[in-house]
């Protein structure tokens, strides 16, 4: 059960192939591409060069990055540049919409760009977003407050504001570079056993923005599992990959921890949905390229509260992630659909 | 597994007796004393009355409460007073040390009451720190920042700093009544299959302050927990309470939540110790008097990463509060203990 870390993987394989080629819009727009300027977007966890000073310093000129992975959405949507000292701008897209709303992962995402190019770390440890208000699509400030810069981890908050709303999200996080983590690596808790991506049955997507950015398999079977009752168990595994071919990494995976459907719908089915109260996503290594293979579950629904937990390994059997948020169960009369979509086979 | 909102407990138990009554003391100084203003201190989880209007508000005057309660050191070691608008001294105890240095949950409980009576909430739903330094005994200051204040819940954020050290945590939180919660109750997981606190073996105080402050109960055989090696699991259930009789309360979970030793040393015994760089508690109830359960664990420490979750119970078999921390498993030429003690019977 114990893995030391001389014992963990480096990748050999490649990340997709970008479908375009728009380096040249990222560079002129002075865009941050935080993992393609660390060059560890070929997939090494261990071995890639960290180049702290390519990245954007709050107080300093503002952007870095060849810019190649922008041809991939998820990179397109969660660009960031900054504007001011301290101040930041987006675009939050309405292609990660969970019904109106974009998707809390998303946001985090976006808030974890801003951060890391502002304390000039390569990685989040772990992000803390409080979503104070439903987001809408359209720009987006941020406005940083670095905390701590350490040798060994740093610490920063940004509030995500839009016009005439106001604040509508705080994410609050620890930042440091994985590839510099060394320690003992000891695991008392082991992957989902599920059968390989090529055995398990896709999932398609529905009408909903943010699932149709994913391919998603589970398990032959699993098509019966929203809404089975209080015999249920409130857990859902699944394999999960970017649908455009982009890689996972450390910044992605805020958005996918947060991409599967509510577990506590197997129970409930289409009757609840869980608006995020607080999200905590722990990152324990960069994600070698490939399928994301997730369990989320809830154990603990009392009196409308609820947690939702993700354990996040990548292709390779590594563990990359921890996700926990509090949540409210919320009755039927709002939309049924919260953080994804659920399996069409038992949703018509 | 279920249990419906209905059928929860309404405890009858009373709290301790305080050993000196210290009442006009508190008026005097105009310290806040949340649970009695709110009073529920009678240990009646759902139908004490809750007096929002007592509470302090940031930019309103001060402070509110009988002050009853600071007889017990845990309220006198977290009163708070509000020094100016949306400023909050305390002052930090040597007695929460865990060596020399304020336990981690310490600091939180002292945030919470600031965060509380800013917010005019009763009760935190949730509450994340983040760590950014050590802190010391001595003054501590709290500037606090209200994110939302909502019809259901509330959000704000508090910097602790101490003269000439900056600041030195950041906590950041949800806020609302436990007592008007109301949806559907629904449980996959149980309480730790531990004897009841009589029947348990007392865990005597080591020279640790934080851990003379509590009593904690283990199952018989259970002395031989620290330092298994490879082989153990890294998890340790216990019987808590405060040593002067306090009852638990919102406040105090989230100190007891961070009372017990690292489930890891069970594995490396006395050779490594987990400084937390981010703790959330998620407050599900208000507990009953008398004994907490409680059961932390570690399942995956990777490169000197780890997560320490614990779940907590009260004595009527409600669950009150999740914990989880993301820590640095520091290797020892450092002191050898993190967040609590470590059973006698193996440590001498």
């Amino acid at each position: 059960m114990s893995r030391k870390p001389g014992s963990s993987q480096v990748s050999t394989t490649t990340t997709g192939v970008p479908p375009e080629s728009t380096s040249s819009r990222s560079l002129r727009s002075g865009i941050v591409h935080l993992q393609h300027g660390l060059g560890y977007a070929s997939g090494s966890r261990h071995t890639a060069p960290c180049h702290n000073s390519r990245f954007a310093v709050a107080g300093q000129a503002g952007a870095a990055g060849t810019g190649r992975m922008d041809a991939f959405v998820f990179d397109r949507d969660t660009a960031v540049r900054r504007v001011a000292n301290g101040v930041w701008a987006g675009e939050l897209s309405s292609r990660w919409n969970a019904g109106t709303v974009p998707n809390g992962g998303y946001l985090m995402a976006i808030a974890g760009r801003m951060l890391c190019a502002s304390v000039a770390c390569p990685d989040p440890l772990s992000l803390t977003g409080h979503y104070l208000q439903p987001a809408q699509p359209g720009p987006v400030t941020g406005q940083v407050e670095l905390l701590r810069r350490g040798r060994r981890v740093s610490f920063a908050a940004v509030t995500l504001s839009q016009r005439g709303r106001g604040a509508i999200a705080r994410f609050t996080g620890v930042f440091g570079d994985l590839a510099q983590q060394t320690g003992e690596t000891r695991l008392e808790g082991v992957p989902p056993r599920l059968p390989p991506p090529v055995a398990c049955e896709p999932v398609e997507p529905v009408a909903i923005e943010v699932a149709k950015r994913f391919e998603r398999r589970v398990a032959p079977g699993v098509g019966a599992w929203l809404g089975q009752g209080a015999d249920a168990r409130a857990e859902l595994c699944a394999w999960v990959r970017f649908a455009d071919g982009r890689a996972q990494d450390a910044h992605s995976l805020a958005l996918s921890a947060d991409a599967l459907p509510p577990p506590l719908l197997a129970v409930y089915g289409a009757r609840g949905w869980t608006p995020t109260l607080e999200l905590t996503v722990q990152i324990r290594a960069r994600p070698a390229p490939g399928w994301l293979l997730c369990r989320t579950r809830t154990r603990y629904l009392t009196r409308g509260l609820l947690e939702n937990d993700g354990e996040f390994w990548d292709e390779q059997g590594e563990l990359v992630a921890l996700a926990r948020q509090l949540a409210r169960f919320a009755e039927p009369e709002r939309p049924p659909l919260g953080l994804g979509d659920v399996p069409p086979s038992v949703s018509g």
